[in-house]
């Protein structure tokens, strides 16, 4: 498809869109712009709109709770709660590696506690133990109005980074 | 935002699009598209086109590996394999259940064994065991060469639907 | 076997016992001792000789390293880390439910992160959550050096107490 | 203490049991025995009085219920049935092993779904991936009647074997 094609088929899409689905439309339109502009470097951190920051021993990450992330019921989808935990565990894994090591994931538990609802997700992320072949982490996930929707723990693997 | 702006945004965006970019909005159209047509009931369902099949005592997911769902090393990130595994064991988790009732994830966990690579991730969600309250569950996931790429044990909670 | 077999061939056994064997056989005889003086209410409890106390928000349990729960290593066998844990937070669950209600656990999580050695082990147990059918527990569990050995989250379901 | 008071005080403890307590001590001593004997290598492995067999493509293990392992309400200890459950794997994780190499518990993951009651339990281990730098195990115990009373994965790290 070439680019006036797909146009003229997002024109035709936009004009069938609830007043809803137009907002929701719109996130689509904003995660595209991020990952061409390389303000995200993957969709997935474009769709989610995380913003990180350093925390006291711990790294926070931040998510809006938009339609783009819910299940059936409204509620955010048990799996993007698993991969807010996991992004941010992973990236104060790497925050505490040296450069040339990376860190992947080996496994992840995730027990969650309560709904995810309200207009945002804050995910705290910490190292439990650090060895010489893994780091564990946990990371705590609470709604806006201050609850704890999920806890999680995972290992990862530290790996030589491919130059 | 009206539609017209929305239009002329997006006229604009796409004109900034690499090829690659191209191909990927055109995955963000569709999945817009299978929203808007009802297709999917969720635009995270939309986004991974999850196509499901009843197996042999077991449910079968497949996913397309498309650059919406990688990391930044262009292997499947693995919060996107958890929320594969989570789909898949709940679908199964509502087809065993009577219709009145409903299952929520209550606790997952994923041990990753290889990279999420290949053009395609299928899930193979079983029952272990069905309780009074909750329901055990597995999944295996693999990719296109037939390698298990993660293995998934997750307990859902019965709970009465909501009318 | 009547009691006076019993002895004869305790006795046998003693002539046989090396001296390390004779400090083992020692701790088996008080562990048999707290159970029939109802010291301790199982055999687990005896052979383990767990001390519990009260700490700030959490539940402490200690238990002495003997050659009663190594492995072939003289490590403390990754079962019994487990199974002070489980104790540690299910005793901590009973505590925070009133007298009609009790905690069976659904599900415990271990990771290892050092080796159990020395010559006590202390385990720490915390409230993560508080729901209305289950309870999240957390444990820490360190040796005498002060060095995390393992860290455990475990799921309670809370039930009627049998008359 | 010497020989000669140990068998004074284990004389006087055997006068002191009730007819239950006095089967219970009967295994404690034959603990002792098969530790002395050789037969068991750890005293965990002689008070569970585990047997195991190799079964097609899986290890199992089976130990007789007694008083020894079981719980306040006369059921075997959670925490028993994760020791039976990773020295199920373990032994597994060793025999997929060439000489050299040796594993150790990372993490166990373990969830109940019945009560452990009957005369005797069953654990089958199986291989779910053989990896480089480790092997991800899964186990499935049964009690008398069959019924799985828990499933447990663990992740074990391959280290060289020390000489």
């Amino acid at each position: 498809m070439n680019k006036e094609q797909m146009k003229q088929q997002t024109f035709e899409l936009i004009d069938q869109l609830s007043p809803d689905e137009t907002d929701d439309f719109l996130l689509l339109l904003e995660a595209m712009k991020r990952k061409n502009q390389k303000i995200s470097s993957t969709y997935i951190g474009a769709l989610l709109q995380a913003e990180g920051q350093d925390g006291d021993d711990e790294f926070i990450v931040t998510i809006p709770n938009t339609a783009l992330i819910q299940n059936s019921l409204d509620i955010v989808h048990g799996g993007i709660t698993a991969t807010l935990a996991d992004s941010a565990m992973g990236t104060l894994a790497h925050k505490l590696l040296p450069e040339h090591l990376a860190a992947v994931t080996s496994e992840l538990k995730i027990n969650y506690t309560a709904p995810g609802i309200g207009s945002f997700l804050t995910c705290k992320a910490k190292l439990i133990h650090k060895g010489t072949k893994t780091l564990l982490m946990e990371s705590s996930i609470y709604r806006e109005d201050g609850k704890l929707i999920a806890y999680s723990t995972a290992t990862f693997f530290i790996i030589e980074r491919k130059k």
